[in-house]
């Protein structure tokens, strides 16, 4: 008799013993051994089925924290002490040194732009005058296809459409309110029911695909980059002169590099990041806290612009496609869980959608806090310094 | 008297109490329980001073795995499972469908194009005809450059520099050939020592940043796209029309699919994502293993090829810039090792480089599975029911 | 005394007379002659002060017809002859055959989806929170900046705003209706006393430059691409199986050149051009009929697909930021007042607009024709072979 | 009988009467006036069969000049004046006035960094193992294939072949040395004889088309911003602070908006034009000079740097893919030779390829000449009123 690994868990009735079997499985299988995967504290039966499929353990990931940092947006105000997990020597400690620039110089302010979760079903038409007739009647009956869309989910609102026409090609951008949740499963969710509705009502459009890469998930692309995907959120500080100097540094040469290297660089490159490194912070971030981190393509899109003023650096960072979330996910995990707590965003917000927003704007803090001390450390020359410091495992 | 949380270390000669010694503080300041976080596995004396800052503990994240994959490769050989670090339901089971329908269909081949890690440091030139000089007295002292790049490593090769005149600035990327390491800490170590070299003997360059962003690292970006960084892999397979037909579709409609979303709707996205999903195999691999998982944001670029032929659909991978190591990072954590151990790949390969470039053949093999299981699903219409079944935290 | 080259119009009180010493002066002082250039019919009084400074004369360049041409638009209807002034060799006959298949297989059908001239005047802000309060006091003003905006001008019309907030800048990307003018300088002039009423009212906000880079004019990009500028324009046709069987190829050829070609090609190349060579068809109406031409640049950005069927090669082609007026500019000069009579689109249309619309309906059915004999040529591999015919120039 | 149009030039046996026989079916058929169209000098029988088919007679743009401009070039050396067709008003104005500025402060310095004319021809093979072994046997094979390259052409000589693979594709990028001609014929003529030598020699590879949109022609995209197409060509100029004091602006203004609007404004529409109008000068000095116009889509690509100093303000232009030629395409009709001769560069240079090269750096130097007069604008706040002076055309 045969066993397929991801029927143990049926078998056993019990997804930690089906892990140990398949482990043991693997183990005779492949040679390796695989004790410590087995020693995590998440009891497998309440991810399985929901996070992962085929589970034989856990992996573990440092977490440092940096901070103080002090954020003054919308949501919120205050110190915080971002968790990050990484295994990237110095990058932790980046962060914290930007953390004090930023703090000591009366904080970050943040303010979240947009918020919106998209998918994009992609229909055919026959033609494409049947393919304009297809978006006039879907604006037309915009209430009936949210109707159809929102009969899926408790928090989920559609927004709004953002029709795009090639030939007989139609997308429906679907934008979705979705609360604390970062919300593709509840928008991808959503929009099939409004896909199937819209089908029923208008048979010539056949549906070619629920995500029609419009969407746009987990690819850089321009349509977040403009339009905006989970939050757009900016964030801005003015660092004072005398801080920069102490670091033997100016605001004009923080900012020669930010031209030359954020700007002429990613020019040169057609990069999406016109930044340093925004996904060296945003990824230790969702890691940390549960987040679906293949976002962080996307998430870490964005622009640091920097101007030297008299009395300090004037330096923002945007991020037009944040896509986060404070349920759901990974955020419940034990470790996760405590992670988010710790910046104080942990579960539904209240009212709802501003634990979510919160937490956008203290990420878009962080990630300022991580560029400016990056964009320091090049013009103090010191970036190969930090690493064979700090990161000597690779040499 | 007060103690800086990143003083903890070398005040309690021990991490892990420091650790203990700062989650006690954060608890108290933030009334977060960090209970979990803390139990963790790993020796934090280990990972302090080379992986993490700050430390506090770790984070859990579930594992499972997809195989058995065959993969026919220049050095991965055989069947393979593979590890998948991830919180979002569905994953694993999709890249275990689209495992079983390769391997049944004889495997799928793998081939790395070219293997190098790159960095380019941005030197700022008095004048056009200075940049233009500096330039060929780089590619003309390229022997003294490679010396000084190379006398801080023992496995770095400096391979090739590839110079970019914008104006008065230059970029002098730099490729590496880093054995089994992913490489980027050496690479930028060895680019400092070379850009000092050179700044030394050409006085008039000045080196504005030791990254100019024309690396690329950590940013979607043309570059890498075209140039390579890490590793350029593909991969191929033939699925027979059969297989397809079980799962009731046809190779034409899948084909149509890639077309229709992957090509059209990434062409009108502007995306470097011509795909489905590689960035969600590619982060849940990267997460298991101990890689810079920052980089799932280039790692995860590139494009998906159909063909729908008379025997059935031939699919294919491109990879270019996908980067990886098998030691260095966070490779040698306890789990992480373990992931790594279960492809055989733990380690450095023998001879060196080797076990990173099957590393890469497995990576792209397992993309492509993943890649087709989506296209197969979306074909059949099913994305949003597999959602509904597996990913139900986020409702 | 010293007379400058353009103080001779004034001087010499005749535009004619002041380009004949202006040539007159260049002959001297290069050696060239510029007899043929003086050779010109247009009347040098109607142009200078209005089209061009420091006139010398006029270039003359080759006009040809390709045509008939089928156009089925909702302004376009009947047969054309196309006007294409050029001087590639092979180009006229191209779009002749191309415009033959399309009308023997029942004319292409085109329509205008969007229609609208952006300009996108740039502030800055002290900070983001000023920024966010000023993109709010703009949109709550609409009414107000519209009047402002609309004071400039007979036909243009502000419909709407669309805010762009990165950091403490601010782009307000102004769209105007602009009847059959293509209407940049319209826009310009609206944008700038817009711009001044926005100043004066919101003192904090600082006019950085009345075009920010995100208008976009005469630049490759991806907010006309997803957004519109000028006219946002498909245009499809079905040929019929059996006329490329008489070409030797077929549909299913022909598709698999625009799938390698344009679209897998293109991503490789991130281009903004997904088909063969729009560029070509529009250069020569633009010059022929007195378009600005350096609009071709975004005016040929777009997509071609293609889709085999039982019956035939469906084939489409997007264009999404073509822009074109038949008054204005260069139209109202002799021989190109002509080339927009043989489309029956000369000066303003009745009622006003339709003219430009009905031109870029043409404009989209001949890009089509161009499009579709290319792909033809290549799938019979035959694209050298005409250049060889016909363009032997440059052997 | 039926005559079609493009037979009639066999069936007059004169180019010219067959254009009038054309006219008067056109003018019978739409009712168009088509008599200053047909008041050309050029005599059509030196363009059928060479420039342009069907043709009815030529259209006439203006000619402006703009200068002297002083060029500092490898080859092209001293005071310019710069033809340029356009009936754009206020834009030979514009560069007039750059052009005085440039000169005034010591002339543009400017620099042919590369030169190379690509196709790509696109071929696919049965799998990827097939599609390694191909490049690397083209790559062994250099030689032979150079040789069945360049038995077509006198001039033309294979420099180099770039490869790309992915999946089962592959392009061969031929870089061609072509002289003085802008050279894509004689690139295209050598790339199908190259093509038809490899398929014959390694019959496995099918070509699929002879452009497979990697080469780029008239298409904005990366490759030639990376790798050059044409001249890739950079200038630089040193404007005294006092001239733009003189002008009511200063270096750290002028810097403010091309950092604003080139770089952070151009990062956000992500455009390939990081540049206020560089396609306005390339446009109208193609159009005189007898350039393919379509080509201005990727020639106008590139970035304008600018650097404030005590001096001055330092500012630059690098044009990646600048294509130029002064014989072939339509250098030889008799207005657009007038206008190469302005320049001193019609026809074959001395020794072969010269007059390219200076044709190059000119076009460069006039590019930054416009450039700096546009920043130098909208710095003082003046783009609308130039276009309510000079561009009265469109209100």
């Amino acid at each position: 008799m045969e066993v397929k690994l991801h029927e143990l868990d049926k078998l056993y009735g019990d997804a930690n013993k089906a892990a140990e079997a398949r482990r043991q499985y693997l183990e005779k299988a492949t040679g390796a051994k695989l004790e410590n995967i087995g020693k995590t504290i998440i009891d497998l039966n309440t991810v399985v089925g929901r996070n992962i499929e085929n589970v034989i353990g856990a992996v573990q990931i440092p977490v440092g924290v940096a901070g103080p940092l002090l954020v003054r947006g919308d949501y919120a105000n205050g110190y915080f002490y971002v968790p990050l997990a990484t295994t990237e020597g110095a990058l932790v400690a980046s962060v914290n040194r930007g953390a004090k620039l930023v703090t000591e110089s009366g904080g970050a302010r943040a303010k979240v732009l947009k918020d919106g979760m998209a998918r994009a079903p992609l229909f055919k038409l026959p033609s494409l005058v049947d393919a304009v007739e297809f978006v006039n009647w879907v604006m037309q009956h915009f209430q009936e296809v949210k109707k159809a869309a929102e009969s899926t989910t408790r928090h989920g609102r559609l927004k709004e459409i953002q029709p795009f026409v090639v030939g007989n090609y139609v997308w429906l951008r679907m934008v979705f309110s979705t609360g604390d949740a970062m919300g593709m499963n509840m928008a991808t969710i959503a929009a099939d029911a409004a896909a199937r509705y819209i089908q029923e009502e208008f048979p010539k459009a056949r549906l070619v695909a629920l995500s029609g890469n419009m969407c746009v998930d987990k690819k850089p692309n321009s349509v977040n980059f403009l339009l905006g995907r989970g939050k757009t959120v900016v964030a801005e500080a003015l660092i004072r002169r005398e801080q920069l100097e102490k670091l033997g540094t100016t605001p004009e040469a923080v900012h020669e590099v930010n031209i030359s290297k954020n700007l002429v660089g990613s020019a040169l490159a057609h990069s999406y990041g016109f930044n340093a490194h925004f996904a060296n912070i945003i990824t230790a971030v969702f890691i940390a806290t549960g987040q679906d981190v293949a976002q962080v393509v996307e998430s870490s899109m964005g622009i640091t612009t920097t101007e030297p003023r008299e009395e300090g650096l004037y330096i923002s960072v945007f991020l037009p496609s944040l896509e986060v979330g404070t349920v759901g996910g990974g955020t419940g995990l034990p470790t996760q869980r405590e992670a988010l707590e710790l910046l104080g965003v942990a579960g539904p917000g209240n009212p709802p959608g501003t634990n979510a927003l919160k937490f956008a704007e203290i990420i878009a803090a962080a990630v300022l806090a991580g560029e400016l001390n990056l964009l320091v450390a090049l013009a103090r020359n010191e970036l190969a310094s930090a690493h064979r410091k700090l990161g000597r495992g690779a040499k």
